[in-house]
């Protein structure tokens, strides 16, 4: 049995990551941190664990690692950063939620966090953790940056399209639409349940923090520096991202063809369904899975192809995603613990 | 007292009309038609509406239109077509909420709804029935298609950017969230609560009818035959659209200049609200209103403008803006029974 | 034009009062109170009252009535308490929002509410403003307590049994479902749309401060002193209360006859509607509207009724309720700026 | 492996069957029947199960049990009678999610679903699957009628204060409320989107089907026939059933003490957890799982006690709790396939 600890157990994806780890069979929940709820028991704070965990809730800063194999980081942005040392120093290796380590470029982490980056030196040896792109440096790593939820479903809809000349990668709009929990559990007016429902709205158009996340990766496939226009939603719903991605087709092709280059890209993929020609990606048909379903349509009248990419953000865009990566770190199965069917209705 | 009718009273439009209607000081309400419940009393049919309308149902077939001043038809699509005439002849004016008359182009009506056109004359005669655009025309006309939903939102979103070479007119992205109301009241298991909550959809990219409406009008506006890629998505929610329109910008501005731009394109528009730099169009606050806000951002990372608005789609997307059209046809102060507020929460 | 002020105006309730006397053709508002927005204008505080208020917020301190003919007392209970003096004095006549007048006996207050009641020779003058029971006194009142959302749903269902032996007034039951409004626009996690989506649950069952007010009001009416078992739930919607209530049958009598019974209770009440037998309210059909919809059903096996009835929490549960007694205390149609349906879908 | 069947294998509680059997470790799904969908795969149907379940869906009629372990019939009502004793010839065992087998008089029966009962012999075998109850002889029966899910959340939550004197027995209220899944996953317009959402109503109050089902199940725990009254209410959103449950008081007792008596009673049970006395049950915190979550609050002013109980409408209430009886019939443990925690957020 691994021994496992959480640093930040109690937001979202903290309790995500417990409902994930109570069936998981090779690990076992060491350590809980939380500085709100600190002397708590975790089932106090979530009573859907009840039965599932008990641990008393502790500090992170009087912690070490106590033998810990692997420390989830889900902390907010910046709180992960200084932390990492420690627990590797002591043979911890980490896989950290937050976006502190995402960003290879310091300098560009700077412009977009409005902080200077202090570990400049453990962010070169940072791996992304998209298994689908990573899955080989991820085995070694030490520690791993958990991709942003955003950042998921656009670099999977666009990794297909990002060679061979399929379309053309100076032009590409992401338009994402997500549920509330993506926010964090913290209490604000602007997710408040009044607030949200029967309301849709953009937010942090063009300078959301995910969108050099998203640049990042696809200039690396695509083998220049590339620039999107990203626009994120707040949906009236709890769970899921849906991305609609434009591209314009530089190739002649049909909606066959193309999903069957998706197929053959995510070939043996376990967590990227790719769907029949015509068909949608819908959230609700990924929800508490770790799935990323991608759906393709073309607009032959524009020469332009849509993708829409769905996947749960609190799983494949947060919590199942760490839990795939820690299986490929420590050698097991990479869909131990992640092997359930989403949930409908 | 004006003598009006609806045609098709009980379906989503139908109640809306008359939610609007029941404060109108000027029109009286005498007849409703369905087929599905001829022979109830509306407020059997709409218990919301007690104490406001209480009149039997009655067939259209039966129906001579009676002194009618006004009728409304909202009716299912192809089925108004060939009642216009009727009407007209008996100097009853209508506004057609279907799609019957929205497209100019015959062909191009036939290519979208695969049934040819049966009245290509009376389409001649017909106007587009945004007052923003053809206030004018619809003062005398006789017959006024009420716009789509979409097309709305989208074209008030479009308008100021098709002229004075703002933006690359022949790159124009919209990307549609809609909520449930828009697909009627007709029971269907795609817009069955349990499949629909906590889904995000895109569905009919590139192929929806709404298309060629928009493409018509901004090609009217830019003087040239644009296409445009449209997806529309369905939201778990119940009322409410938001485009997020994208542009490539052709010039160099900011985006306080552009929002000065869109506040003189709609300088005296009473139901189009510009909002300040730097916000974004909600739902939420248009919501039960005949308003559509409008937001804007300029990506200058990427050249682009990132236009979002929202309407209520069963009022300034339907029965809201067939008010206006009629009181605009009568002669009436075009707000009236619309100075509503938006209700919030 | 009468002028009104609001104190407290940028919670649910106060952005309702705006909704509802922007289109009151009767009454200027002349000041708006706010501790937390002061100097901000108000609709930039709610983007739903764009076009059609612009008052710029002050503080309540420093604010004398200036002439003020109403003032609505939109403030969380206790904090109004004190400030109704002040302005009684100056010939402003007062609708309190809150709960502080609410109760006559000051000792039942300070049992429930955990503090001392320190007006209590001006609780002796205020007038509970449920019109149906007590509308003559409120046409003289110069202080209204305007009563809580679920007590209007409950007293309204509980009125026509109270007397000639309808049922056994010791045996009650309310069980009541609320949306999440009630809760009012400060941010709490309990609030959050993540935490009530899908959720259901009772809170302060058998303690709600709402319990001593609706025992208050059937007590006069039963003619002693009556006590009920009252339990709130919470439900994932925004606006809308329900309450089912149970009482033993002391009658030989037919659901229909008890349907004839409530009509003539409330002939000529405009904002009760009777259903007819057989049906159940349903806070979907009285969203956004004054009215309180009631539904009877007698269970012959148990000899129970359950009397379900329905409001819109914010309106007649809250601020239409309060412009209704406004319109009452100021010599108008009751009706006044009400006068609408409910939306529906 | 034993090898299982699902009849009705595309309504709701069909997918949530499979949900759960897709990662039972000791069963393999050999045939599945629809006749609406008939010739398509199962994961045509319902896209979650994508590379969980690709069956070909078969008919009903022409099939026989092919050796089959276990049969599920998720049919509609009255569909299954005559289904059963087919497959029991064929050393087939049942689980049976209708009503078909639940009431053991079949008086009771004709009376409540108004068609006769036409096996009243095998009616007399069947076993009642509520395995808090009826686990031993769940363990032995051929045929299991796997209980309602009003009944599930109400017996559980009444159960431990039939005997011992603790309640007034004859005066017993059930207040429900439950999520629109129960209704199933026909079209209707009822359950629409735009119907459901923000609507809170009771329908069949004193006439719901339910309700003899319960008072079957309580009368044979209290051991003398018992009537209930019985209010069902459809709430706006997917899953999750609160019962409140109003009983008087009988014995002089605490929140405390009767939270003791119900761990005692429900000791050992493992998908039943008792809340600490003052807490509420949430569906929140059930969703997804098969637990049964009780609340017990005493209102000690009017010496009655409240409870709250909390289910999964598709799981305890439903394919959950169909599982759990499997595994009981098949010697295997009570947990298997269903120690999963619940979905929070």
């Amino acid at each position: 049995m691994y021994k496992i600890g959480i640093a930040g157990a109690t937001g979202y994806t903290g309790v995500e990551l417990l409902r994930i780890l109570s069936r998981h069979p090779d690990v076992e929940i060491k350590t809980l941190t939380s500085e709100t709820y600190k002397g708590k028991r975790i089932d106090e704070v979530f009573p859907t664990l009840r039965t599932f965990a008990n641990q008393e809730l502790v500090e992170l800063d009087s912690h070490t690692s106590d033998g810990l194999d692997v420390l989830f980081l889900a902390l907010p942005h910046t709180a992960a950063m200084d932390v990492v040392q420690r627990f590797l120093s002591q043979d911890c290796r980490i896989v950290d939620l937050s976006a502190d380590y995402r960003l290879r470029n310091a300098q560009i982490f700077q412009e977009w966090y409005a902080v200077p980056h202090t570990q400049t030196e453990l962010l070169k040896s940072a791996v992304y953790g998209l298994p689908e792109l990573w899955r080989d440096a991820i085995k070694t790593a030490n520690l791993v940056a958990n991709p942003g939820c955003y950042p998921t479903s656009a670099i999977l809809a666009l990794a297909p399209l990002m060679q061979e000349g399929w379309v053309d990668v100076e032009n590409i709009i992401v338009d994402s639409k997500s549920g509330v929990s993506g926010a964090g559990r913290k209490a604000s007016q602007g997710t408040q349940y009044c607030e949200v429902n029967e309301g849709v709205s953009a937010y942090g158009a063009a300078r959301h923090r995910h969108t050099p996340e998203i640049e990042q990766e696809i200039s690396v496939l695509a083998g220049k520096e590339l620039q999107i226009t990203f626009t994120p939603h707040l949906m009236p719903m709890t769970r899921g991202i849906l991305s609609t991605v434009y591209c314009r087709l530089m190739k002649e092709t049909t909606s066959e063809k193309l999903v069957k280059h998706y197929q053959d890209y995510y070939d043996g993929e376990p967590f990227v369904r790719i769907l029949p020609a015509g068909q949608f990606a819908n959230t609700r048909y990924v929800s508490g899975s770790n799935f990323c379903d991608i759906g393709l349509q073309i607009d032959h009248r524009n020469d332009r192809v849509v993708v829409t990419s769905a996947i749960d953000n609190l799983v494949k865009g947060a919590s199942g995603q760490a839990v795939q990566n820690m299986n490929i770190m420590l050698g097991l199965d990479e869909k131990t613990g992640l092997d359930f069917a989403p949930a409908f209705p």
